[in-house]
């Protein structure tokens, strides 16, 4: 059995920046295993879904892509494009694992976690077993959509179970949420020639708040004023949908807690997000969860029930800081490698952040590379 | 005659942000003088022209907005947009302006600058004389188009001379220059419904380099992608045009170094860029000029000629680093402020940067009003 200081379960953009990051210390025996490919949930976009979140190389000036998982690479310079496509953005996680010759071994599901007396895990996977003083979980969340958010919504089809929207021909649809994919299903509905009908909780667009956590972004706002120019578009907001039902005719039945409901002809698209945890779900007893339903973590990102158990990616949560984008959860990476190296008592110094050579104005040393 | 310790001529973003960071200096007496309005050269760019460089706020999580001159303020954040328009973008510095009370004085145009025996600049105002210890010119470089470019320059409108594309109301029309200013136009005029002819001497779309000051950002490559998609658009490579005479018929003959030539029935489009130095050349004298034509500073962005006058902006170069981007040019702002305050023997410590709390993947600590 092959035994590794630092096992990653997940090769998206959170097990590949955390194992750029664990690339920085010395004699550190760590591995990757990801049950589909290098970045499969990206791959799993629907085909014509773009990042919200811009991507530019300012890396010679001191400022990381947004979208980067490490310091130096950016998508915006990988790609020549400011909204990757799922498949570009895989391809540059990928293009990251071969020029820092990550250990990945894709195609290899994890059956089960279990710690052993010697604080110790163990885990199953379909490619043999392996043992690991620590494990990071970095499964992400979208290969895990939330499908029992209300009564009856297996009725429906998932935004993330679409694989391109020119598959869907009807004349109109109705899609239920109004966060980032109900809006990114609307546009593209819209761009197809389709009307729809969008089922709004809450608009995430009236800038009660900035942060794009919570308040729909930039790109995905100006899109959305295009698609409510076109005619095709019909929104309805306060709708908290609490049953879909199928009638005898075939059609739909939509129905919200303040007794409106809606008939629709075809399957309505969920946008209702994921579910608590994300991919954590699958190891679901080796973390404490809260009464809202989220993991409990030590100010570590350890798990607050299994030492040894690190959560990086879109479901952590500290305080009321919400981790749920590339660059907000990039951040934690440092700081994770930072404490195993100093539990295995190995040398840390090449993850110091070099004082001043990054502010938020710069470096002002051109790096190697830069041209300008 | 009204004194000051320091002296910012221009109130575009490159004095503004550098008044944001005087502002950090206690005691210290300085003022702006602007010849227009607040963000003069943004308000006349054409109507529908937008910054290549996106907006984000992701400003709680430690990363800057591309676009803003200061560390806490965001474009994205002020305009809820990616990519501003011109106006939008002066209606930002003029937010900044109006919330930190800057003394900016507006419509004062500065008519001659003096230095005199007691190492001090008296400078002519159309509102009356102003003397200063510290001269910081900031008058950027769109107000100066280079219309000598060739032969019969003067026959073309250039870039910096349009209000809007919808004044563009021939069949087709003949853009010279590659470069951003050259796409944008093309871009525009076709959306216009155009027929476009684009002489450009080097594609800086071909990826020879990644660095937005020599090639083309993500954002102006995708537009002329669709562009070129359109059959609106003739793209003619090497073209170094060396002369434009009108002909008997009024039409226009576009010549070029390798005896190439091509004849428009209107007004060619010249998208060729800025006179060496921009504004600097209002006070020419006050500097000394490499051969190339280049501003020759200090290390400080001093000039090497004119003791006590510094240089901010799109037109400061250090080595091969050109800092024509706002992310680029601003960095230069508290090293500027740093300085004076030292000649000074002012407080300094406000312009330190925090450390760790600013890096290339964050602060980790979450700032006021953050709501994530």
């Amino acid at each position: 059995m092959q035994h590794l200081d630092v096992l990653i379960v997940g090769a998206g953009p959170a097990g590949i920046g955390m194992a750029l990051a664990l690339q920085k210390i010395p004699d550190l025996k760590f591995g990757l295993v990801e049950r589909g490919r290098i970045g499969e949930s990206f791959r799993r976009w629907p085909l014509e879904t773009r990042f919200i979140t811009p991507s530019f190389y300012s890396n010679p000036f001191g400022l990381a892509d947004l979208n980067a998982v490490n310091e130096h690479s950016s998508p915006a310079h990988f790609a020549a494009m400011e909204h990757l496509s799922g498949e570009l953005y895989a391809d540059y996680l990928n293009m990251l694992v071969q020029v820092h010759k990550l250990p990945v071994v894709t195609g290899c599901k994890v059956l089960e976690v279990n710690t052993t007396a010697a604080k110790e895990f163990v885990l199953e996977t379909e490619q043999g077993p392996l043992s690991a003083r620590y494990v990071i979980w970095a499964t992400g969340e979208y290969q895990f959509p939330d499908l029992q958010a209300f009564t009856g919504a297996d009725y429906c089809v998932h935004y993330a179970q679409v694989a391109t929207w020119k598959d869907f021909t009807a004349p109109r649809y109705t899609v239920i949420g109004g966060y980032e994919s109900g809006v990114d299903a609307t546009v593209n509905l819209i761009k197809q020639g389709r009307q729809v009908r969008l089922l709004v909780r809450k608009a995430s667009w009236d800038r009660q708040s900035d942060d794009p956590s919570v308040a729909l972004s930039p790109y995905s706002r100006e899109r959305l004023a295009q698609a409510m120019q076109s005619g095709q578009l019909e929104v309805i907001f306060g709708v908290d949908v609490t049953k879909v039902s199928q009638q005898d005719d075939g059609s739909f039945l939509i129905e919200a807690a303040d007794d409106r409901n809606w008939q629709e002809q075809h399957q309505p698209i969920l946008a209702t997000g994921f579910v608590n945890g994300g991919g954590a779900q699958q190891i679901a007893r080796l973390w404490e969860w809260d009464e809202a339903g989220k993991i409990m973590l030590t100010e570590a990102d350890e798990s607050t029930l299994t030492p040894g158990l690190f959560l990086v990616g879109p479901q952590v949560r500290q305080e009321d800081r919400i981790y749920c984008f590339i660059y907000k959860f990039r951040q934690r990476f440092a700081m994770i490698a930072q404490n195993l190296a100093l539990c295995m008592a190995l040398d840390s110094s090449q993850l110091d952040p070099e004082p001043g050579v990054w502010g938020p104005f710069g470096n002002s040393e051109c790096c190697e590379g830069c041209e300008c």
